[in-house]
């Protein structure tokens, strides 16, 4: 009687199980159907792209991002829409950003350059000085004082195009970018020239920020970057002639913080109101191009969650909350902020799942999560199968939720492909024709499957 | 004693199996090394798609690409290169294309369109007609002949959008294009007008070609395609006069066929020369872009497997041919030769994989395999994991190599993420713009390691 009692247990909790799959596959499938027959994402990020337009911190164009923000997550019948105070850094680029290698007297060519987010401007009359080409901070180091001091220093290290992930090939050259003014001006040299971090040969400088570190004021030096295809020729004009000047001219300036906002919207858990789910991307981006990839995408991925919930009409168990995290590109104060606040208030997040990785074919997740959290997440594999968004893995997440991190909370990233990113990536050409509307829902409804699997099943 | 030997036989075929491991991710990462920083593929294309462009059968430009082909693969270096002779079919667009919806008396919208390859041309003032639009053929048999006779029939059932691989997309859509005019002929239809496949809403018209099966040619009716906004106009405007009038004018003709080419290269094995293993795409195009995706991305790259094998000095085992079809784009006379003159020479083909799915960003291989096959084939999955490229499916492989199905060779497609590719396909922006050079590579390069292995194992 007893085994008897057991086999029908187990048959029962085989027969759940099973129902329980079918569900999920069931749900799954409608939410790819929304995203991908009747969605909102792409209207939204040509508003966002073209009506608005690049819309770095601190700038008219990001507090147009936060009202349209706010009124958009209005519009999705939410039970609460509610702004998130956060001071931010403000840096201008100014009116005007100008380079040119002078191959002689009287005699220049003009090469793309723009500043980079955070330095300072040349004198007003512009900086003409020599040049020393380098690869790497040990360069400098051997070359010294003697070499770099009254010079530009040229960091040249290419972005290696072995690597597969090119999130890693960025990852291993961007120090030239953020510490390079720091580490230059420490030998004397006058303004620093940055490849740009593009596995691309063209004219786009990309931009990007950059930190003196803790360089007193006096030892700042201008910061530029250079396309890739200027790079070249720089590197090329050097190896004919070592001694040739370059030129630039830049007045962007840094301002005091002003103030800006996390802009949030949330749907109420109907079983567990006090576990939070968050899934975001950043709405402040850089001022070049109009940041339809970084982070529009992520943006209106992350709203689209909540909009096919609705379309759906599927009520969550747990609290899910779409947070557009201002200020990601030049100080990461919106996340810093969100996570700040949540503690104060002893908020319980459980999980945080961010799209700052461009809006192109998905292929997976990635996980900050303990190994039995994490076990439990790669048996929901499955599920992606179909729609070829089944590569989980350990890794990092996004910047804006990282400060959530306390040893319990499951922080995740959507992992699109990675080949195309670094050809938009703070550039000029970071448009929203750039988009793929498949590309783009895809990455959309794999989203919103995650979250609703968290949802269902906790973590 | 008995015992000991057989463990130590046990240790040493481990420590081989190891060893053999080793040496194919090392020989693997070779590969992706020299295709990603030292390739010819993308260099290759260029050419193709600028110098030489658009190349139907039949045309100049096909027999410029032979050239070009033929020229390129001596360089080389192989041990063998020919060309083999294919009569192929020959259908020129003609001079003009042109269509529009008239309105009303004197007024009238252009509309995007283009003839489809095989049709016949209208009547040289054109075509002036009411339209009846469809969904299906079935709409067709519903409709009947008094409904139809006398009128342009309008296929526009769209791709649908939520289907995750668009090819799958493109298979529920295409009868459309081909068997239209056949099907609305027999109902007294003057000529049809096609719904582009595309799933983008855009200005360009797709063309692909069209069969008239066994109608007698006084029954042929001209055929065009629409582009997906043309279609969408058409729709609504229908919606609104049912009665409004089409007027087509296009000049294409076939004409007898004519001599072209299959360009081959092969480096013969050390091993096992009498075992083929095939590699290879069509170097024939469309004729309204260049053709740099369909399938001109499928050519460098089996071109650029041989490259990579002499570039990283691999000597293979069995012998490895590049086979550059002709005419699978209007006839498949390239494949079916091929074949055809195989058999007869009564050659061991072993493998063939053929790249037509565009140059995008690779997600795996497609088989047709047995059972014991793709067992075997499957466990190569791994060595594909860090390249992102390891989706191995049983499935279709491609056109021109599908003759060489004989129950015994596997049969293979490169699997690249389709969601942009039919933005592309058979259109005027089929172009060396549209191609990412890392998706490229990355395609070459794990085509050159699917040889590789299965050159080292056989199947």
């Amino acid at each position: 009687m007893k085994y008897i009692i057991q086999i029908i247990f187990l048959i029962q909790s085989i027969q759940l199980s099973i129902a329980q799959e079918k569900k999920h596959v069931y749900n799954i499938s409608k939410i790819y159907d929304v995203a991908l027959t009747n969605g909102k994402s792409y209207e939204w990020l040509d508003y966002l792209s073209n009506q608005i337009g690049g819309r770095l911190s601190g700038s008219l164009n990001a507090d147009r991002a936060v009202k349209w923000g706010f009124k958009e997550l209005n519009n999705l019948d939410l039970d609460k829409v509610f702004l998130e105070d956060v001071m931010v850094p403000k840096w201008v680029r100014g009116t005007f950003e100008y380079a040119s290698i002078i191959t002689g007297p009287g005699m220049s060519i003009n090469v793309p350059i723009c500043s980079l987010g955070g330095s300072i401007a040349t004198p007003a009359s512009g900086l003409r000085a020599q040049v020393i080409e380098v690869k790497s901070f040990e360069e400098l180091e051997v070359l010294g004082m003697k070499n770099i001091k009254g010079k530009f220093v040229f960091f040249n290290r290419p972005m290696p195009a072995g690597i597969i992930d090119t999130f890693e090939a960025y990852s291993v050259t961007r120090d030239q970018r953020s510490n390079g003014a720091e580490r230059a001006a420490k030998y004397g040299a006058v303004g620093v020239i940055i490849r740009s971090m593009n596995l691309k040969l063209d004219d786009y400088p990309h931009t990007g920020n950059m930190s003196y570190g803790k360089l007193p004021n006096k030892m700042r030096i201008p910061a530029a970057a250079i396309s890739t295809n200027g790079a070249e020729l720089l590197s090329s004009m050097l190896s004919l002639n070592k001694n040739l000047y370059f030129y630039l001219k830049q007045d962007c300036k840094n301002l005091p913080d002003v103030k800006s906002y996390n802009v949030i919207g949330e749907i109420k858990g109907s079983d567990f109101p006090n576990e939070i789910i968050v899934v975001g991307g950043h709405l402040d981006s850089w001022d070049l191009g109009d940041g339809a990839h970084d982070d529009g995408a992520g943006i209106v991925q992350s709203m689209e969650v909540l909009n096919i919930f609705n379309k759906i009409s599927y009520k969550p168990k747990r609290t899910i909350r779409v947070v557009l995290y201002m200020n990601e590109e030049n100080g990461l104060r919106g996340g810093i902020t969100y996570a700040k606040n949540a503690k104060n208030k002893k908020e319980n997040h459980v999980f945080a799942l961010e799209s700052d990785a461009g809006g192109f074919s998905p292929r997976g997740f990635s996980f900050e999560a303990s190994d039995n959290q994490f076990k439990k997440i790669k048996s929901w594999e499955t599920y992606f199968h179909p729609y070829l968004t089944d590569r989980f893995t350990l890794g990092g997440s996004g910047a804006d939720i990282g400060p959530l991190r306390n040893g319990k909370i499951v922080l995740a990233g959507l992992r699109p492909d990675s080949q195309r990113y670094f050809e938009y990536h703070h550039t000029a050409n970071d448009t929203f024709e750039a988009i793929n509307k498949r590309e783009l829902e895809l990455g959309a409804a794999a989203m919103t499957s995650m979250i609703y699997l968290v949802d269902q099943h906790g973590l």
